[in-house]
């Protein structure tokens, strides 16, 4: 039996999600904290591989003892709707648990990842909000409701199942770069931030990041809006936009093959 | 002539406002980075003393330089509306400049304050936000619309002029504890926090954080709406709720008695 349980996190003071020793991370101190609820070493695996100051909502991660025999027990002690409540009195301030829920010994919270979709946030206003900043990308110029369109518009030729060759960060080792992206968004939210969201299969590295540079690109003119269906076909990552930092990028949601009812008090 | 400014900060990593030896503070970052900027000492006055953990949207403050022979001269020699943009470049993550404007060498920028708005925002989810924390008062419990109203319809008693001695921290030496209130809302905003705001003359040590504490009882049906005015009457510090955490506290804005036209680009 295992525990997956839904995190949020700021990982503006994080070096991602991986563990790595001598840096802080999410998985780190996931592992840390957890151990110590239930008194005994466990094993903490997350949904993805999240990069340094990248944000999630709904972050995906499974908890077992790392003791195979024990393993195999009824080892969480704790009413599975109280687990987030627990987890919550000994997580640091960037990171809460949102509920929790059981899933079998063969889950794999990254390899059962049927769906997972990111927004990417901007801030265009002229001056920084310093509640953004780490947040979301400071634009320097303010986008019209035109050129938002525009995005949206550019934004919707990604949608299908293509080679995104030329959004990988160059230099990464993936061999099939095809993906199906199910939708993307562009629209104006409550706070007045500009937000692209994207849902796929899978992403390559660096991939949200660079079609959020290529629609800034679009929203200044620089590019139209229906360039992108060139972009993709070149497989050429010079032909895309730069690659956005990190700031503006929340993992948003993942989805399994089945629906999850997850627990909290 | 004297260099008015508008500034947002984030008050999570400051000892307030006021500067103090060895503390970081809003008024020591700005006195070093504007005295870096122009390139001679200046010295810095704000439109408040606010505390340690306390957030502003719209700080005044007001500039000129130390040397009173400089200060009579025209001293600022970047354009007004660049000022802001100048100074940004300049300024720790967590102090925007939003604006600028001319005011006399006799304005001061806390004596000449004609009204201040103060808003306390809440998080009433189960589970608190990692993106809240420090920002927003966490509620252990759901605000329902009925609660809101009540909150909302005791908030409405404390305008008009009364003697707020029961609002005020035990122990301030302020002997004149009447005050004006202008307005009060209780709202929900975009981002589903509750708001609470308030506008007033002047605000005595406190006065805000108990009233957030006091509505805060109003919501749990601790005490009725209407007991407001009996609290208001008692004059005493028991009588009213808690003093709630800085943490979802914010200078909204300040009002002087001329309009502002804020320069920037």
């Amino acid at each position: 039996m295992k525990l997956l349980l839904k995190i949020m996190f700021d990982g503006e003071n994080f070096s991602g999600f991986q563990a790595q020793p001598g840096l802080r991370t999410v998985q780190g101190e996931l592992t840390e904290k957890l151990s110590n609820l239930f008194a005994f070493p466990v094993m903490v695996t997350g949904c993805s591989r999240t990069d340094s100051g990248v944000h999630a909502f709904g972050f995906c991660v499974a908890v077992h003892p790392r003791d195979e025999e024990k393993a195999r027990e009824n080892w969480c002690r704790i009413p599975v709707e109280k687990v987030a409540v627990a987890a919550n009195n000994r997580m640091p301030r960037d990171i809460s648990v949102a509920g929790a829920f059981y899933v079998s010994d063969d889950f794999h919270p990254r390899y059962s990842v049927v769906k997972k979709e990111y927004i990417y946030k901007m801030w265009d206003e002229a001056v920084m909000s310093p509640f953004m900043r780490g947040r979301a990308l400071h634009l320097r110029h303010k986008v019209t409701d035109e050129g938002l369109l525009k995005m949206k518009s550019a934004a919707a030729h990604f949608v299908g199942e293509h080679d995104f060759a030329a959004f990988m960060a160059a230099g990464s080792k993936i061999k099939d770069t095809v993906r199906h992206v199910y939708g993307t968004d562009v629209y104006r939210d409550a706070e007045g931030l500009i937000c692209f969201s994207v849902s796929a299969d899978g992403f390559l590295y660096n991939m949200v990041r660079i079609m959020t540079g290529t629609l800034i690109d679009v929203a200044c003119g620089k590019i139209s809006a229906d360039s992108i269906t060139e972009i993709i076909n070149s497989k050429n990552r010079a032909a895309a936009g730069e690659t956005v930092p990190p700031d503006g990028l929340y993992l948003n949601k993942v989805f399994y093959p089945f629906d999850i009812d997850w627990q909290a008090e």
